[in-house]
């Protein structure tokens, strides 16, 4: 069948189940852009601009489990650059597409715009690989077998791949030979470390699972779940992940994040002489500070491409075959452990000024049970990451890489890779500046998000480490709700203005009652207030500093 | 004098005459920040993001000559990347000081937040090297040896440098030794290349300048036109790099673009067998995709790091030693050049619809002697880069890097740097929505500056370039006028809504007579309007990626 190159690669994208193509035009992509928009089975979902477009791509990814990004060459790509960087960090599936300079051109040495005008084309690729698993130049000889060997790289490892694509390449026939399907995974023997788990918890007393994002990642919540009903081992989540364990199954713990988790948390944890890192890692974030009190050589690392537990190490193993693997662990744990208290207290709304405690407790009885909850890196992450989950819900943050505003254009994608499930974004407004364009393009879609702006005046996150009055801490403020009428959407979002419990409270049961719309909530609370947990970690964070 | 590395390095930017800092807090630079506020010689002026703080620190640096950009590590100047790629392919000064962890934090190879989590810290610098003339790593032994350094490069090579500073390092006290003061330029011998210029010019007919953005970064104005004026050797501009040139001089002949030169230009450029590049480089945008006619043998290459003359060649060159020795050229052309001609037609206003033509006329009229013109990479770049220009006028757009949403922000940097002059923005509505957030910040500021925001409904120049009717190309409407509104701006700001050539004038006039004010004109043109220019340039880049 003949094909030009970009249609071939739309054609094995959509074999991913990819619907929605993020991303922004520049004169180096547009004609394969309708590669993209002449398709019956994708929509081009045109961003702002490519940072907000990297984000949104990203959440797409965490929900429908990998997404796509086109920009055009140097300022599109490096526009998007910190959130492929995001993604790389955290582990998240994404495609992004440069579209680039002819081949001619760039055998000319042309000085063309876009580039740095000195005649090369490669220095923006090279960043790239910095933040991608792999990386490819397509030409119309390679396309069949590049093209197919990055989407596989992409689904197997859950990181973002680069490819470049030539536009005079892009629109080059080709007699397409196979077809590509998506890769399904190979599994590997992996009994050698199977057998390592088992010969560390046959000496444990206290063996705990702590796991995180590579769950969310590779989609492992029901058999990690398995592996944990069979094995009865307790299990607490990192906030770097949260979502990645079902906090209704009876071995769930709660919420370990070091010297600052709940006392029976921490003192089960700490005291463990078993701890299994499945698929989670131990960051400052996570770990406040990596303040944990367990012995660091009482770690069994089970993670994808970093398995070491005693002696046995591998870097070649994969997170799908260990989890797999420990189902047929023979072992079964028959201790005591913390059983999961709700610590959530009753709001009683009244007409004093909302405080951030009373704030979370709401949100908390608001979730409903498939709910995807997006929490940006500041007062909404702090706040809410040791909130209750339904088993169905899922959280999306960005605790290790901390970008703020990401989770804005994230809530984008997210609720476009799954319009059935109600996303609630939680964000300050320090972060919603950041990429707040992005709230005309959520309008544009008619998406049914529920976005909670707190609007405390400044960057709280900040103030917490250091700085508390310094006025690089304070931002502009703005009249939020104002914005669905700047960008036309006053018949798709409802707006809501709330400083008292009962306000809040108001707002919660109009929402509840208008699934029909948007709502953004502007939420007023003091500049001195802040969840319990930032307080703390801004102290950890500024003696790491020090 | 005992000094915190911190207050050291801001001591140093100081000597430079910078009193504004861009950029965005981050745990990794705070206690650093203390270091700019504390100053009584310099304001910390915080951006709504990175990308627009170093677009504001790119137009400060054009006007200043030099200018400084705080980040955090990671996030924040990946954010950045964009904007200074496009400052180094344009050669414009700008310091990118990026607040880091902690020299312990990264020999441990600790997972912190904004790292990639894999215990690497050198990542981003490694990214930076690509689009950066220099870098370092601070630490309080080299602090008094490479500030000095990084800072006489961005100087003497007028392109951005990156400076990673570790928290730490920064607030360790390091006894000062000698008192850093901006560098002067040390001359170097170059009589054999201006000798190489005399020959050639000896055999020339039909000699002609033409110049460009090197002469704007090296700030040579009067110096290049002292040349002229000695030799009397016709001058064209490439309009990149437009105000490199006094267009007020009688050997001014306009601006020479390739194939899209007005006929008298085009003629006398296409047929000189003398070219001098001074300063200046023929990038596709410059020269309608290198469409010129002359002959590449009968270039002399006159630029910084690269001279090019017959048989002489040269890298280590610099361009002010260049310029400053072209004033003892023994040459003095005599011949016929054309008369730089004004083709503005004068405007009748009325009430019909205004056109993109009607429209730069009217600008034209409205420049003062004194104004800085910042026009987007779109309409605004293609319908204003031949206007003509007063002696003192300053032209900013980015031709080459071609960054939509730039100018916004450049705006804020180059009106700061100088609040005596009146700057103009010209921007499309596309390029707006890219960076609109900074407004907010250009109303905290309170600067008096006039922007023009096109509303016509999409992404124009890609309309001329591919797929004018194609859905990737449009764009969401929003309500611009109600912009101020929303960030609590109406004392500051007048809006004023334009639709017609009467209502154009009328907004020119009451601008004028409300000087003490910033001004958001909202100009409504249809959408398939655009400039002469754009509709040539368009094909002929539809063309190249052909």
């Amino acid at each position: 069948m003949k094909r030009r190159v970009g249609q071939y690669l739309m054609d094995c994208i959509s074999e991913l189940g990819i619907d929605r193509v993020f991303g922004v035009p520049g004169d180096f992509n547009l004609t394969f852009l309708d590669d993209i928009t002449e398709r019956d089975d994708m929509k081009w979902v045109g961003n702002t601009n490519e940072l907000n477009a990297s984000y949104a791509a990203d959440g797409y990814a965490r929900i429908h489990g990998v997404s796509a990004l086109v920009t055009t060459f140097g300022v599109g790509e490096l526009s998007a650059i910190n959130g492929v960087a995001g993604s790389y960090a955290e582990h998240v599936p994404v495609i992004q597409i440069t579209g680039a300079p002819t081949t001619v051109a760039e055998e000319k040495g042309a000085y063309l715009h876009h580039s740095l005008g000195e005649g090369s084309f490669d220095n923006y690729r090279k960043m790239y690989q910095k933040i991608t698993t792999t990386q490819a130049y397509i030409t119309a000889d390679n396309a069949q077998t590049e093209i197919p060997r990055v989407l596989n790289e992409v689904i197997n490892e859950k990181r973002p791949v680069h490819i470049h694509l030539p536009i005079d390449v892009a629109a080059t026939e080709i007699e397409v030979e196979n077809e590509f399907s998506a890769p399904e995974h190979e599994s590997s023997d992996v009994k050698q470390y199977i057998k390592a788990i088992e010969t560390q918890l046959s000496h444990a007393k206290q063996p705990v699972i702590l796991t995180g994002h590579e769950i969310n990642s590779f989609d492992l919540h029901e058999e990690l779940e398995d592996v944990v009903n069979r094995t009865q081992i307790p299990v607490a989540q990192l906030s770097f992940g949260k979502s990645a364990f079902n906090e209704e199954n009876p071995y769930y713990i709660g919420i370990y994040d070091g010297e600052v988790a709940e006392d029976d948390i921490k003192s089960y944890v700490d005291q463990s002489d078993c701890i299994l890192l499945v698929g989670s890692k131990l960051t400052d974030t996570a770990t406040a500070g990596f303040s944990y009190g367990f012995n660091e050589d009482d770690i069994a690392y089970i993670n994808h491409h970093n398995f070491k537990v005693g002696e046995t190490r591998a870097q070649d193993v994969h997170l799908i075959d260990l989890v797999n693997g420990m189902k047929d662990i023979d072992y079964q744990f028959e201790g005591d452990y913390p059983k999961l208290r709700n610590n959530i207290e009753a709001v009683e709304p009244s007409n004093e000024p909302l405080t951030q405690a009373e704030y979370f407790s709401m949100l908390s009885g608001f979730f409903k049970k498939d709910d995807v909850i997006l929490a940006d890196q500041g007062t909404s992450f702090f706040g809410s990451y040791t909130l209750p989950l339904s088993q169905n819900n899922r959280y999306i943050a960005q605790p290790l890489w901390g970008s703020i505003g990401y989770t804005l254009p994230a809530t984008l994608g997210a609720q476009l890779a799954d319009s059935r499930r109600r996303n609630i974004l939680l964000i300050g407004e320090g972060a919603f500046q950041m990429t707040a364009q992005e709230f005309a393009v959520m309008i544009r879609e008619r998406i049914k998000s529920v976005l909670f702006v707190v609007n405390n005046d400044g960057y709280t996150v900040e103030r917490k480490i250091h700085g508390e009055e310094a006025p690089y801490n304070d931002i502009t403020m703005w009249n939020y709700t104002m914005l669905p009428q700047l960008f036309n959407g006053e018949e798709e979002v409802m707006v809501h203005d709330v400083r008292t419990s009962a306000e809040l409270q108001e707002a919660l049961n109009t929402i509840n009652r208008n699934t029909d719309k948007m709502h953004l909530v502007e939420v007023k609370m003091t500049k001195e207030d802040a969840p319990k947990k930032l307080i703390k970690l801004g102290q950890v964070f500024a003696d790491q500093n020090s």
